[in-house]
């Protein structure tokens, strides 16, 4: 046996208060999971069916529809690369595409804190108009609500969205198979380290820039080119996060290759700098893939041909069924098993 | 000439600062409308087409649909009658009833200050659960962001929906016509009164309970029994803001008997205390509707055989087209003009 069994292997998680919420049921990681699991679904029922993908699927007069949500909190609300707006364009135009829907419509609530300047806030929306329009979706209804000063920060913006399946697409984290190749359209982590890099109480400075974009037209581009089986923005709690869901929904083992891994030196610099950790940092304009062994070399060269994919890159494979798993091959040989992220690094990052 | 001419007249409205977010941009009224106006549509451009009703339409494979989103920040949390959870799933099916639609999914985003206790937490989503299902719609989408301490004001829940309009349905602000009977669905203010009391620092009591309710079935109700032009749910700025909606949508001359309209004895005494007007307090289970003539009486029995229809009355007519005006008789023969709110009046009340 040339390798260690990591089989029933548990990890100790930090301990769970659960009288209270803590910063870490926002992370997008296990506590998040938890209070889904422990609170949200079991006390909406049957009005609301469980859905794990990034956007819940239904079906109207026999045509299927992408719905989703996200409130989006970020701070500061400008950060090098972009700024709360074209997060939550982008945020919800991504988790629309992942399921393989071409958005159509998203409806846009603020919550504004008595005090903002109207300067900022027209930034702020200005910078949502130009994501749209590259996204190429309008904004069919929005609402504003002011709370007294000290009452929210400054800018909380929902953004829900709506977007059509076309008849054959069949995209979701339940659909990875054995041979499958796993691709990222890009670096990872520059989302989370550019916002970092933005707080000014850190201190910390970098020339990096956040990833947010709309990834819409790069998914129609690798539809086109072969057969995506699951896709999936590897928003809160990172690629690591991403990978642990999309192996247990679709039960399969994932082997990540380490070195494979597009990470800039700026941000590899900065995680070891903060103790972080590039997988489980935050990404808001890349994905991850799993497509037919068949297709990968077709998907993954039109991708390359786009403006957000121009440096996909293979990472690794599905290398069995059954036993819900991903290791991650280190340069230097060794295996090790990735999890979820437990609790929060980066608290609002998006 | 016995009447007095109104046409012209400008009424003074508080000065308003420019350059910062007030409460009153919040309000629903005149300065809610001014922010659309000078910052959002224009910063948005094309990327949102104007849409005044309670929903925007959108049309997907020929068929019609309703999309609207709403943010809730009411303070307390809890209220006689209701809370956060209900009205948020209200608030949204609301909004899709009043163009006719058939509600079908809902998304929710939730935003958490850090500390809440999940006690609390888990009675406002049983109450979004208990709400979803006497609407029956279901959530189909969620998201859960956590802010540090501070950072909020322990919860606040966006709700975004989406529902089907059949065919032959066109209920708009925009068509009233000469004649239509105005139908209110019951006694109105309650909901503002409602939150006031609750307000501790207020010292003020009452029995009076929250009338947030679903009104799709009642709207199912009325759409079988008659010919509905207008719906609006007179949530913030109240109904005298809904009515001038209406009449300026509509290019029409609204007429509205002071005496036939239904008001709580408790929130008449509780306004005349704090000294608000009735007509401008929020409502979140009450409709006004414009009806047909003919239909007007086959309509209002209909309603007065449902839940939350038994008081509705008929409170007024539309008396003329090309003059945008709402015209309240009043109980001693005089005659006012009715405007929008023009700044807040009860912050925080949905």
């Amino acid at each position: 046996m040339d390798e260690i069994d990591f089989e029933g292997w548990t990890c100790p998680v930090p301990i769970r208060p659960t009288d209270t919420v803590i910063l870490g049921h926002g992370s997008g990681g296990t506590l998040s999971r938890d209070l889904l699991n422990r609170l949200f679904l079991p006390e909406l029922g049957k009005a609301a069916p469980r859905a794990l993908d990034d956007s819940a699927v239904v079906t109207m007069d026999g045509q299927r529809y992408a719905v989703t949500t996200d409130s989006h909190v970020v701070s500061p609300l400008f950060f090098p690369g972009g700024d709360i707006g074209r997060l939550a364009i982008c945020g919800t135009v991504n988790d629309l595409a992942m399921v393989g829907a071409i958005p159509i419509a998203l409806t846009c609530g603020f919550v504004l804190e008595e005090g903002l300047s109207f300067e900022l806030l027209q930034r702020v929306v200005r910078s949502m108009e130009e994501a749209a329009r590259e996204a190429g979706v309008f904004i069919a209804a929005g609402d504003t609500k002011v709370v007294q000063r000290g009452g929210a920060d400054q800018i909380f913006i929902n953004t829900s969205g709506i977007g059509k399946i076309a008849e054959g697409i069949n995209i979701s984290g339940a659909n990875a198979k054995e041979g499958d190749v796993v691709i990222v359209s890009g670096t990872i982590g520059d989302h989370g380290i550019a916002v970092m890099s933005a707080r000014e109480d850190l201190g910390f400075e970098t020339r990096l820039e956040s990833d947010v974009a709309p990834l819409n037209h790069l998914v129609a581009e690798m539809i086109s080119a072969g057969e995506v089986r699951v896709l999936r923005d590897p928003t809160r709690g990172g690629l690591a996060t991403s990978l642990v869901e999309i192996s247990e929904q679709s039960n399969v083992t994932i082997e990540i290759m380490e070195p494979s891994l597009p990470v800039k030196p700026t941000v590899s610099a900065a995680c070891e700098m903060l103790g972080f950790d590039p997988f489980y940092v935050a990404n808001e304009g890349k994905l991850v893939a799993f497509i037919k062994e068949n297709d990968a070399d077709k998907v993954l060269e039109a991708m390359k041909k786009t403006k957000y994919g121009g440096d996909a890159a293979m990472i690794g494979r599905v290398i069995g069924t059954g036993r819900p798993q991903v290791r991650l091959k280190t340069a230097i040989g060794g295996t090790r098993l990735l999890d979820m992220l437990p609790g929060e690094m980066l608290p609002r990052i998006c």
